[in-house]
């Protein structure tokens, strides 16, 4: 489908998998999780517990590395039926501890790409997670300079991009997000009839997969690489 | 000392023990650890081991539940060199559920003066803490209405300040902030030129004391109730 990108103003970037490496240190953090559970279940039971878990937990603790690690503490618990030894709840804490310890790894292209979209639009960073740890992110990275504006949002909802394109001021025709997943930075743009485009990463969260059903006949456009933004825009 | 208010455009509001009552229930939290511990130290000893262990984790973890949840396990498998029950754990999770759940308790007087000031002045709400959690409260406590602009900040200092008062468009001297801590609500503005009125809350965590010499001279004015606002602006 041909989209016209010609009254875009602004440009909303999101941060975890589009412009820096994210799931695969939870994926990893999962694999671990596994390991320690192994006397009680096979791999495949734990992580699906686990996720489990993480969404039952999601509208009490939202998003990022500290509710995942309180997640992972409570599943051990619930799957070894207490058994589970302290030792391996301290290995659970120091999984959590290194996931936020991470040195930001910034995928290939993006500074390039910031660099000259932010000449042309005014660029700004919409992501989801723990604030301090996102901010954390955003400073390593040394991308914060081409952002004129950098939102941590608890939930990437209608409700959400709305409030946030009112507070910036911008019709939803002007704003064009630039994310990973289809459920979190596209699907919620289309329906406010704001334009997206989607950048798959390589690992995606089993939360943020949405059905073919949900995006067929949605107005979005899907690049491979992030350096194709510009050409498009 | 005889502070003019003239040029206030915007009040910024400080939520947690300034609108609503939200260290109590820390205080609480607390004691209920105290007790779980209650077989290997002093009441006073793991107070004070867990808040070391707070402030060991604070650049990890931040302001909030979840990061004093996990300090709390932590401090737990410390305090009893490894040998506290699984059990204990599970209950020091509950403990951090309960906090989340808890009802707003929005002090007295806090909606009358909040309607009386909106009229007059453009009120924010500044915040620290987990974004949902802080979002929830702001929600559950009806006051969302009153404030133009809500912000969680991970900091309250001084360049956490500037950047607000940036991005609100608002030079110091036109920015009162309205807090119960001197350490994050009263110094970071008075430091930056900015005004600031002190309401002290009956119970202040330790690590938001300032010693007396830090606020001496300092150009700050304290009232015993937020009622007494609208007779000063």
């Amino acid at each position: 489908m041909e989209i016209d990108y010609k009254d875009i103003k602004v440009i909303g970037f999101d941060a975890d998998d589009t412009l820096w490496v994210n799931e695969t240190y939870f994926r990893d953090a999962e694999s671990e999780f596994a390991q320690l559970l192994g006397a009680y279940e096979t791999i495949n039971t734990v992580d699906q517990l686990l996720f489990k878990k993480e969404i039952e937990n999601l509208q009490l603790y939202g998003y990022g590395v500290k509710g995942f690690v309180l997640s992972m503490i409570e599943s051990a618990i619930e799957i070894s039926n207490g058994a589970i030894s302290i030792h391996a709840v301290e290995k659970i804490l120091n999984i959590g501890k290194q996931m936020i310890n991470k040195p930001v790894e910034v995928l290939d292209g993006v500074e390039d790409v910031l660099k000259i979209l932010s000449e042309k639009y005014k660029l700004i960073l919409a992501t989801k997670g723990d604030l301090l740890d996102q901010e954390r992110k955003i400073e390593q990275s040394g991308l914060a300079k081409y952002f004129k504006y950098i939102e941590v949002l608890s939930d990437k909802k209608e409700a959400n991009y709305s409030q946030l394109l009112q507070h910036l001021d911008v019709s939803p025709e002007q704003f064009l997000m630039v994310g990973n997943s289809l459920r979190s930075d596209i699907l919620p743009l289309v329906n406010i009839k704001a334009n997206a485009i989607h950048i798959p990463f390589h690992t995606t969260w089993m939360h943020e997969y949405v059905n073919e059903a949900d995006v067929k006949g949605k107005s979005y456009k899907t690049v491979r690489n992030i350096k194709e933004l510009t050409e498009l825009l």
